[in-house]
């Protein structure tokens, strides 16, 4: 039996949902590389394309569209949870996992539409709530990603901004065998439900070593403040042995890909008048990369550490006016869609996982009475 | 890079908690055998010996008898939680797995403690709502399972229930590398909290192929009815090739000892003059077993099918009076030391799990907009 700490370069499963190769600097969904999708897709498309192995027709998006539509609002219990949380001050994510965990299961089918289209309506009614302010209803004549801007804000969201988190959601939406979708297949391979499976996915998502570390990136931004700032701020933390936020990889040897996908969609969405308020944000963003790239060569040279989807995710979600807290519960909203795809295709396999463990304790102690302690 | 479906053989990690030997029958827990501690030591002393490495002194018991009793009550939001569940139907595991998500998250050694002394408040508050009472309060002078019977039954239990459930609590409270608790390391391993993990790894016991499957031995003694009629019943289960539920393990090759341990702790439990009442029932479970022993080597010679720990549960937890749907439950409430145990054990270790996939979709689709589809 072979022993490799953390599952190292051990196949855990066949997958035909995304294909990271971290040494080419190449993601691929679904079949479509994630340049060739992210940027035109709608989440809706994308949700599509894991769940049924192809991009919708018409009909297939109507039907899906209004089949989510019906499963955005959430049950009593599940508002009710949102509202005691919020009482006593929860974190954004852990009610997110809470409120997850309090879907009713019924079926696969409904459970995977229940928890796509339910987790965005948990994410903003909480972040109402914990701001005292009454949530808002999805409006049914909105897509996924508009109802979900909508019922953050209370206002229909423009076009750019639609798309500019649409992009985001997709180029998060799968990623190999990853912590929280491998905890999402382990659940399901014991023949338990959707909604334990991504329950258990969010509670691995939330580590600060998975999802939970994009909030530093603007933290770094603005700690830096301005361009000027930047090559002496950076060099003071390399030199104090601090690890750049937004820089480096466990996978990706080159430039991850999401991040190429999403500094365009930066770019975009910045470039855009109206947003212009957080252009300043942009700029400086692109002057710190830069600033990092050829400090990370100086310091840590051969370490190829790159810029990764950390850096830019928080740029463009900061522009989209969201909140660091909800950095993280954003990547759940996005990597739902990934995990009841993962689900849906450990079904298929019906296979429980059950790994060996080494024992490495005693094999025959003794009783003692308590006392003879 | 190796692929074994289900991580067959793969040994996912190192522990000293427990040692599964299932060619021999042996099962070590923290250095004991099951047989060696089983039935002799209270589900707290199991506890300490879990987090700790040791059986406690007298010193030591009264510490964690304390925290885990002033750990025992439950907040506000998971009460409510439990009463707006309990208004809906929902299954008891579902609202176990509901509630343990809902309790705040601290720090590791505050969060074990909420997990291994909540959870038997969970159940037990939940199932009186279910049937319209409510809960009890548990009681600060009695022990672990002492308040566990309390708060089901509003009673104070006699010594031999208490021993009763203690014994079986222990003897289901670690198990190897099994999917939950697998579970439990792989979330924990990306610095997520032990909530997370440990309402990961109910979400995992609930599925049917790991501990959602001790009530159908219920229903089969009630099928049976009396014991005349079990070796016809079984033949024509067997003959219809139904699997006869109580027998055969993916691990164990010859008798499963925790089945040992609880058909003594169910023969000295039944064999009290005041458990008399179900009586019957023992009687019944043991020729069955019997019988469906006989009959297994002779529908299915050489497969070394013996009677599992699901066998012996059924009929213990159903002489405590506890009903089927509660039997899960229990499993959880008494595993949830191990899964905490594991938890502590993983975050010393402090490395990620991330396997790998086998990518078995296309590679280079291209886009086709809507109306082209």
């Amino acid at each position: 039996m072979s022993f490799s700490p953390g599952l190292k370069d051990v196949v855990a499963a066949e997958t035909r949902l995304s294909h990271v190769d971290g040494e080419a600097g190449i993601l691929v969904i679904g079949g479509y590389p994630l340049e060739e999708i992210a940027e035109r897709a709608t989440y809706e498309e994308m949700v599509h394309l894991l769940w049924h192995g192809t991009l919708p027709d018409g009909a297939g998006l109507n039907q899906l569209t209004g089949d989510l539509a019906a499963s955005r609002p959430l049950s009593g219990v599940t508002l009710d949870l949102l509202r005691g949380a919020a009482k006593e001050r929860r974190p954004v994510i852990d009610a997110v996992r809470m409120a997850a965990a309090s879907l009713p299961s019924c079926d696969d089918t409904t459970d995977a539409r229940s928890l796509v289209a339910g987790l965005p309506t948990i994410v903003a009614a909480y972040w109402r709530l914990f701001h005292n302010e009454e949530p808002v209803e999805p409006d049914p004549g909105l897509g996924h990603v508009a109802n979900l801007l909508y019922m953050l804000h209370g206002k229909i969201p423009g076009e750019d901004r639609v798309r500019a988190l649409t992009t985001y959601l997709n180029t998060v939406i799968d990623h190999g065998m990853n912590a929280s979708t491998f905890t999402a297949r382990v659940i399901v391979s014991t023949r338990s439900d959707f909604i334990s499976a991504v329950t258990g996915a969010i509670g691995a998502l939330k580590g600060p070593l998975h999802g939970g570390a994009p909030g530093p990136v603007i933290s770094m931004l603005e700690a830096i403040g301005n361009a000027d700032n930047a090559e002496s701020w950076l060099r003071e933390e390399l030199e104090s042995g601090e690890r750049l936020m937004g820089f480096g990889h466990a996978v990706y040897r080159v430039r991850d890909p999401r991040a190429d996908v999403l500094s365009r969609a930066a770019r975009a969405f910045f470039d855009r008048e109206d947003n212009g308020r957080e252009d300043d944000l942009y700029a400086l963003a692109v002057h710190v990369e830069k600033t990092a790239l050829e400090l990370l060569e100086e310091y840590k040279p051969g370490r190829r550490l790159q810029t990764n989807v950390e850096f830019y995710t928080a740029l463009l979600l900061k522009g989209l006016g969201l909140h660091p807290d909800l950095f993280t519960p954003m990547f759940a909203v996005g990597r739902v869609a990934g995990w009841t795809a993962h689900c849906i295709e450990q079904r298929t396999v019906d296979r429980i996982f059950r790994p060996e463990s080494l024992y490495a304790g005693e094999m025959s102690s003794q009783w003692t009475p308590l006392e003879e302690r």
